[in-house]
């Protein structure tokens, strides 16, 4: 395997020596959700790696073959149990740094069950004066539920489009 | 190389016989832009495949390490050598058959000169009546066009996200 620039590129590609197969890397899709019931929030306590014990919003990798709602709502059902309904996209973030864009829609609940999965330890409703907020496990699902408490007083919830630059 | 379901996972995944390596493939993104300059918008002509001849907003891969306006604005310069200003996030499209998200932002061309470029063998600027609706490379083209036209006469250009499935 090689690293190098292919013919009428402009960015070095991992290159098989034998085959000339080109291997492209590009950003990774991460979705997921905010899911509400009266104005608490749905998060999940990690019980895998990374950021194992901290808390987030459910998401994770969108697969092929699938769309962004459908990604959100089964991560959504992998880490929480619960099918919420979409409501609207509410938050993106360019995350430069690992090459990844997150993706979060607000959701509701409803009167849908949740609870723990293999994903998640513990799965709760939060209010705003309960988050954890020093444990929670990434940037991006700190500014999307901060957006989400502002956003309340307000009663309007805009989509917003950011960069989120680390490094 | 095999084509089977890891440890942990519920998804088949390529992994190497030899070395147990995992080769993930996830949805890619493209991005674009709208590019405006009194109500009429920027059109490259492709000259290059797929679609070679057609019609096209400026739009490509995102690549590793930029952000999604990063790279409208990268794909946009590639194609039309224009440098517009993004004005928001407009439409966002996934694609189910292809494992895609196409994302396009409205942005305002000014007083930017365009041209051709490697990529683009014409970049004319179209009113409502000149677009060649059946000369357009890709049904996200033609959806995003639609909802410009549309969204003229309200004066509101809200953000639409849906998906597209073709089969």
């Amino acid at each position: 395997m090689e690293f190098k620039v292919p013919a009428d590129d402009n960015l070095k590609r991992y290159i098989c020596s034998a085959c000339n197969s080109i291997f492209y890397s590009n950003p990774n899709i991460v979705i997921g959700t905010v899911c509400i019931k009266n104005q608490e929030v749905l998060l999940c306590k990690r019980n895998i790696e990374p950021r194992y014990g901290k808390w987030t919003l459910p998401a994770g990798f969108m697969e092929n073959a699938e769309t962004l709602q459908e990604g959100a709502l089964r991560e959504t059902k992998e880490e929480t149990q619960a099918s919420p309904k979409i409501i609207s996209p509410y938050t993106a973030f360019s995350l430069t740094h690992i090459s990844q864009v997150h993706f979060f829609y607000l959701a509701d609940l409803g009167d849908e069950k949740f609870g723990p999965t293999p994903e998640s330890s513990e799965v709760k409703l939060f209010k705003q004066d309960e988050i954890p907020w020093d444990e929670i496990a990434f940037p991006t699902v700190s500014k999307t539920l901060k957006y989400y408490f502002d956003d309340i007083s307000s009663g309007n919830f805009p989509f917003r489009e950011e960069a989120l630059k680390l490094w």
